[in-house]
């Protein structure tokens, strides 16, 4: 038997996808409007899971509060509100699609937690869009 | 009885809440986070809601078809995937809350539809967070 | 000040859009895909909210459980796995629009609560139609 | 046109409905299972909504971090993680059913407000119960 | 790291549950009210995944609309506002349960798709069941 | 190719996360606001999922209405609007976080399907904090 322990957490964001490098011509011809180049965002759902052991004194495998503070200082405080493309070091040079995101974040997390805790990082970008980066 | 049928739709768009003629400081006194200078964004939620009688050979208010298609023309094709400040024509000008916002496509569609149709318009930015302009 | 409270339940059942005395042709030009001659369905949600004071011995308008009872004795039973054009007699020579479907529900409620307790139907055909029947 | 504003917030509390001076039995033909002599308890959704001019000055009827403040004061911190009969002062000697909540609530936050600025509170004790109170 | 990439879509149909060559009572006894002479139907949600490495250039696994048009062309066109057992041609000969209707969609997402780049299939029938084939 | 069924059901129940043997304060610092004296609860929502061959004769796994019943009689009727740490006997002496609740439940119907049919339990807590069991 496995036991995951998963926290949702939301937040807002601007971006534009964009290759540099690429005319606006052939970024549209990729990205459709998702490439208009004044940008456009989003409001982000990320559900974010742990595996392990419980804990016999705690009954937990890990402490929500504890889960959601790494979350919220690692990933959210450095996303909620802000436009990816300009303003978030860890998506510098990257295009942002929600993959390339959510990769990016499953990797923050991963260090930040320690112990091989993590399982699984999903973000929704919109109620029909998501994206899910597992071990 | 009054009857009313409600259409949902969805879009997103980035915006930037300031005053222009207020320096950036008074912006982010007012406006907190949401005056980030390089935006952000949002997924909206819109419901557009008509009252009226129930004609008698369509056992409809109106075909839903058709809203829809009146919402998708004077609403969704210019605000999804842009950015608020800049790209659309009818919120040049103002400050893109989402009250003033809401305000403008009642607006919109009251003179599209016509006939005094239009009853209510409720805008989400957020799941938290709920915007609504009635008669 | 005014209360009012409100049940949801769901239930699903199969439709047919048409006019008797109309072709198919003409069918399907006024109500579409919904025409299609062998049906389809829906899964229904209603909400069924009741206005008026509050008893001081039990703290309520309505015992929620009567409630949930006369909607499922008075609706849900008759129309839950149903087809409404063949199946449901208060459908009966009715074009089965979700707003005719709302009002004749509205009708039998109000009979069966009576009072003057109900104050609104609203009957979802999908997460983005909404059709509300009020006072 | 009128302009609303809404703010949804969630909280769980613990509760059992019985009215003092009735014996367990009697109060368990009211109650039903509500009336468990242990108690059990809910996830509550609160929806407060304020409807006003929009100022001029910043686009807003009333600025939603402020709202989220006031709740957050008034009533958040008072029920959170608490049990409604023995640790919440305002529903003290109150038959703690979701009506008689929503309705203290109102009255709270009409008099935080002020203004007449309050409009409607909307209780949620499940997915399928609802309850609101406006004027 | 695995990534996968999730896309939404909703369509309705009708459909009867009954094995034939079995008489009414004997479908009755196995199928329930899903087994009613008339039909009735569903608002189906289909969410397809599909795993797969990040392309470099692209930043995507798939094209998010390449995804949504072979899904709608493949699936939703063939049975959006159809009724399962008379107007689809894959389902014909088959007990129309949610189960079998996923694992066809799935054999024809996975033909259409090629390259093994399908990895899930998930369909609710209603919001409180839930069908999921994978490999 | 595997196939999953999922049955989604809702309940409501208290509790107090506390340890025994441990002093308030002691049981404050692990637990926080969760180790209020008098209690809390939640609206619990499970999803139990059972993988499987799909019978020939039936087009299911297992018969959804049987699922139904099996969780109800073994936890819903057990646990509705109970208190986790008074009434419930499969959870006495046991530290009632929704991780060991969601453990045991999965022992119980593992136990009560039999065969190897439980596949995941999956019980949410709030919106925002799910717990998953799983082979």
């Amino acid at each position: 038997m496995k036991t995951t322990i998963t926290k949702r957490m939301t937040f807002c964001a601007g971006h534009r996808l964009f290759k540099s490098g690429l005319s606006d011509e052939e970024n549209l011809k990729i990205f459709g409007e998702c490439s208009n180049p004044n940008g456009h965002g989003h409001n982000y759902v990320l559900e974010v899971s742990v595996s392990g052991e419980i804990d016999q004194t705690t009954g937990m495998i890990i402490n929500l509060k504890t889960l959601k503070q790494v979350i919220e200082r690692e990933v959210v405080a450095k996303v909620d509100h802000k436009n990816l493309n300009i303003d978030v070091e860890f998506m510098r040079d990257q295009i942002p699609t929600t993959e390339v995101f959510a990769g990016k974040i499953f990797d923050i997390l991963d260090k930040a937690l320690g112990k091989g805790l993590l399982a699984r990082v999903v973000l929704w970008e919109s109620e029909n869009n998501r994206f899910e980066v597992s071990r």
